[in-house]
């Protein structure tokens, strides 16, 4: 069978961090597109999606992570102008001080309720998604959006 | 920026079929791995995985599925002999007769609880975890359960 071309596979972490008044973590994205986002990168060959969130975290915020639960999969094909990428988004608890490496130009600790940032990607619906969770306790994940119809 | 190589992306699906005692639809496998399995496929670039369910539904199994929820990811590199590939697993309900198609040899509706088949890649486990899921009520997604040290 030849490989399939399937889309590109991403994990992104809405941190939690302690000691903050429910503040989340964002980075200033270093490269192409541009603007704040919420940690995560792709999935390498050989990890799981929750090895490449922790990863990944780590990499750009130097927060070791703990993951807590799944809030979604975000795979509208527009998503990334770069080309269709799909991402896997996990809530995340950390304690300590995050400071921006690898592809991080800069990082700071938001009021997701009250982000005056420009967001990157998808990433304003993702925490808008977020916000409904943390009011509703349900995640997004029992609510399949996207068209159904074959 | 280069291509990333990241695991390729699959969609499966467990279909509670109307009418029946809550049983579940099973398709044998025409190509390697050999086995039975829940209905599902590759994502294509261009569609989301919700739309990626679907589809391989009705290719495999000729019901029109309606996705409930997303059960879980399954990122094991292990998984799946053929190579990496990360699966996002539905739960979802159809009306009708199952018809063998596509990739499927045969079909049948089982009772998830008691499985004679042998399933391929992971999906005894998932079904598993699916039945966990119907008894609690909470789904895997909630607890990540991969190793998470980075």
């Amino acid at each position: 069978m030849p490989v399939p071309q399937t889309p590109l596979l991403a994990a992104d972490v809405i941190i939690e961090l302690d000691g903050t008044d429910r503040g989340i973590v964002l980075i200033e994205r270093k490269y192409p597109p541009p603007g704040w986002a919420l940690p995560g990168g792709f999935v390498d060959i050989g990890e799981t999606v929750e090895q490449a969130a922790v990863r990944e975290a780590l990499e750009e915020t130097s927060l070791h992570v703990t993951l807590c639960c799944l809030l979604g999969c975000y795979s509208d094909p527009r998503r990334d102008p770069r080309g269709h990428t799909v991402s896997l988004v996990f809530i995340a608890a950390a304690a300590g001080k995050p400071c921006a490496r690898d592809d991080a130009r800069s990082i700071k600790v938001v009021d997701p309720a009250a982000i005056a940032e420009t967001l990157a990607f998808d990433h304003a619906r993702i925490v808008d998604d977020y916000l409904r969770y943390r009011a509703s306790g349900r995640s997004p994940a029992w609510f399949p959006r996207e068209a159904q119809s074959g």
